[in-house]
């Protein structure tokens, strides 16, 4: 085999498997919003199956095989070419895949589903104690997985690199410290002045009319219904099941509008991501996302720097009014802007307002990282918890359900995988800076229903490059500096200053 | 490896197949319920990757040889029991597809999947000449099906068995020869009388009310909604994705109520064998449905024997007619009962009555006999069709829309199943036969609300028989008679000659 039949194979496999767990995708998208109740068991074993096949496609001997007679050869001169870019992206992917013992897998499958049970059963009940030996079991088990994966620095890295390849602690550190010193004293003297009201968000709003306004929003920024549908979910998510086939799964509130609104523009964000990927390359690096936080930082853009934008409710405001009169015949369009963008700190990460939200990422980088280096026994991890929150947010939270046990993420296993969500935040901010330098200000365009140009500028720079390029170069190759939060701060101080 | 082994292990395979298998048919129902328009590719994609599995898998020699260690073994001494049923059939299956050259299986898929298209837009275009080529193909390709898979009396009894298995030509032919000599007559003397108007039935009927009012049929006559859905879907079917997960999809017609709601009865009917399958034997032929006859006897009983019954509607009119006050108010139960058993010759298969509906499908079988043995050329299909037409409902259709392209089985490989079709009725009746002579007479049940006796009896005496009887086997033991069309005739005799 020729190095040319050997990428075209490598190819194949490489479809193949994405192919095998988009079918995971709509297995998990199915059980999310339509399945009757009866069918978990069955669901559990399709998953089961379908999840062991795509796994053994992943450590299949061939890719080894293959990329061998592709690497080193004319091929992949280019680093930069798509072929360079696939068997560089593979590889990666597969030697990890390849350094994982089965045994651990397995046991990490088990555990992870075991600990999410139990999880939820301590968060409903209030009871940190029967979940602390499970913390400690996990974490555990991470150490275990990093090791095998290997790392340098820091052992938190060798688990980092499965959301942001590229990106180490040591790069995420300073970028933490420097936006706590920024952040906490922002949020204090936010907490001095006034609270600006937000009750004129829990009126109601009936949910036929919140529906068809935020169908309309998609719509408008760019959202491709004849390539995607919008489901009414548990959760928000969104989930690619292929090209062509991108799911919004929201949830309406009667007497909260804009939870709603901003979920579905953040999961919006995600799909247009997801709607940019190259459908040519799908299936291959290529046509892959990049990583978790550049993920997040398309979904962050458009909730944040374009659905809390003067600009947007210049354009949507008068329909909105039109659309709930009875709740905002009176509210000014200044009043209702100063709403969504209230900053008051609270125990819950996911309906933390943008400014707090990065004080509780920040809690959790720095528990995990001591959990996983076994400096932090798991029984002493409520009392961590309320001594950061008290620290950073000013607030200690009354129980651990509102503490500590909130988030699924270390019950699934999912470690070192919240510092994405800053970084999200931080690359939204840099690049909604430089699409502004690019473009001009994008104030005005919003305002007359233009999402197009930031749209197709995304498109363009992000989107478009796949895994081309890991996220921290993509971003300073796109935005002229490497992962920095000044802009973000910079854009925060800015926006929350004026705002009270 | 002891037998005992063996068997574990070909259940663990069996039951993987038909894991698979349903992964395959929740990619099928969310295409026709829910997937967005462009999602088309990507999803062929996902089907053919599973389907391919799941071929390789009925395929694998390891099934050979656990059957060899078991075959002959203490173990399937009683054929009766679930480990000899369970071995007899995979070993009859394994052989079947063993049989047929992998080339073969290709050439089959490939040429079905473009014939669908190309009748698709025959149909459209009422252009039979563009579409004859192709039946000349399938039909010779399903020659070398039938060959390569092996048969006894006639060609056409090889590809039988895929559908009914161990039902034969020279068993169906005299039953046929016999149901048409008595159906001819009878719907000739009733297109003599005056056929009651059914005007009253195409009167409007909110589609909000057909709903909530099918949902409270699919209940009572128990569907369970926590084990299974209701969606609407362009075309009717049911789906079973796993155990406790059973899928119907519906349309509705605001100026046709009956249509939805018979529509509702008969997937009811095919929804509560799935249902009624032994769950614990889920993806072994103990636990799966035993041929298409039988399952069409199922949705044949409920829609026909159940839902058009006097008993059905003295329990359902009145709430009927509190539903729908403007249409039925001035209604009588009588009047309204007439119209929903009203017999009358018409040109298309899945709109007729009960009484003609036979006849169509008797065209059917011997068209697609003669097709297969050769003996018509493709080119003559339309004039043999009329013919049939005229010679057994009296009619002659205009076009071949109407004709000989109404229907999508041909063009899909699908040969030799038209016949299950008519079998369902006449298993249907003897079944309902034999009920009322274990039950009591059910008209009063039904009148009371109560379709549980008659549900619990069909769970008992077929559903959780799974394949452990062939289809002639199961009737003659459940009835006292094998396949017989003689209760169907009787019972259609006696309603339809009192209905006018």
């Amino acid at each position: 085999m020729n190095p040319d039949q050997a990428y075209t194979e490598l190819v194949r496999l490489s479809r193949e498997k994405s192919v095998l767990e988009s079918c995971l995708g709509l297995l998990q998208w199915d059980a999310e919003i339509y399945m009757p109740r009866s069918g978990v068991g069955h669901r559990g074993e399709q998953m089961a199956l379908v999840a062991g096949l795509a796994h053994d496609r992943a450590t299949d001997p061939r890719f080894d095989e293959l990329l061998g007679t592709i690497e080193g050869s004319a091929l992949v001169n280019d680093p930069e070419s798509p072929h360079a870019v696939n068997v560089r992206e593979l590889r990666r992917n597969f030697d990890r895949q390849r350094r994982l013992p089965r045994e651990l897998v397995e046991e990490w499958a088990r555990v992870t589903a075991l600990a999410s049970q139990v999880w939820a059963d301590a968060r409903t009940n209030d009871d940190f104690k029967t979940f602390a030996p499970w913390i400690e079991r996990i974490f555990g088990l991470a150490r275990e997985k990093a090791d095998a994966l290997g790392w340098v620095g820091e052992r938190y890295d060798g688990l980092l690199e499965d959301y942001e390849p590229g990106m180490t602690t040591d790069r995420i550190s300073p970028m933490f410290t420097r936006l706590e010193a920024d952040l906490v004293p922002l949020v204090a003297s936010l907490r001095e002045q006034s609270v600006p009201p937000d009750d004129i968000l829990k009126r109601e709003f009936p949910l036929d009319n919140q529906r068809l306004f935020i169908e309309g929003v998609a719509r408008a920024v760019g959202f491709d219904s004849e390539g995607g549908r919008l489901d009414v979910s548990q959760h928000p998510f969104c989930s690619m099941i292929g090209p062509g086939d991108v799911r919004i799964g929201l949830r309406y509130f009667p007497n909260n509008f804009t939870r709603g609104l901003f979920a579905l523009l953040h999961e919006c964000g995600h799909a247009l991501y997801d709607q940019g990927l190259d459908r040519e390359r799908y299936g291959t690096p290529m046509g892959d996302p990049v990583s978790l936080g550049i993920h997040e930082s398309q979904s962050r853009l458009w909730e944040n720097y374009v659905g809390r934008s003067h600009g947007f409710w210049r354009h949507f405001y008068s329909q909105l009014q039109s659309s709930f009169p009875d709740a905002l015949r009176e509210v000014s369009l200044e009043e209702f802007r100063k709403a969504v963008n209230r900053v008051k700190p609270g125990f819950i990460r996911i309906e933390a307002d943008e400014v707090t939200y990065n004080l509780h990422i920040m809690v959790r980088f720095d528990l995990e990282r001591a959990l996983l280096a076994g400096d932090l026994p798991a029984a002493d991890l409520p009392g961590a918890w309320s001594e950061l929150y008290e620290r950073r947010l000013g607030i200690k939270p009354p129980d651990d359900r509102t503490g500590c046990l909130q988030d699924i993420h270390w019950a699934d296993g999912l470690i070192a995988y919240f510092p994405t969500y800053t970084l999200g935040n931080i690359y939204a901010a840099q690049l909604f800076a430089a699409a502004e330098r690019a473009i001009g200000p994008l104030e005005e365009s919003f305002a007359a229903g233009n999402f197009r140009s930031l749209r197709e500028w995304l498109v363009e720079n992000v989107h478009r490059h796949g895994q081309r390029y890991a996220a921290p170069a993509l971003i300073e190759r796109v935005t002229g500096s490497p992962p920095d939060p000044s802009a973000m701060i910079e854009s925060l101080s800015r926006r929350y200053h004026g705002n009270v």
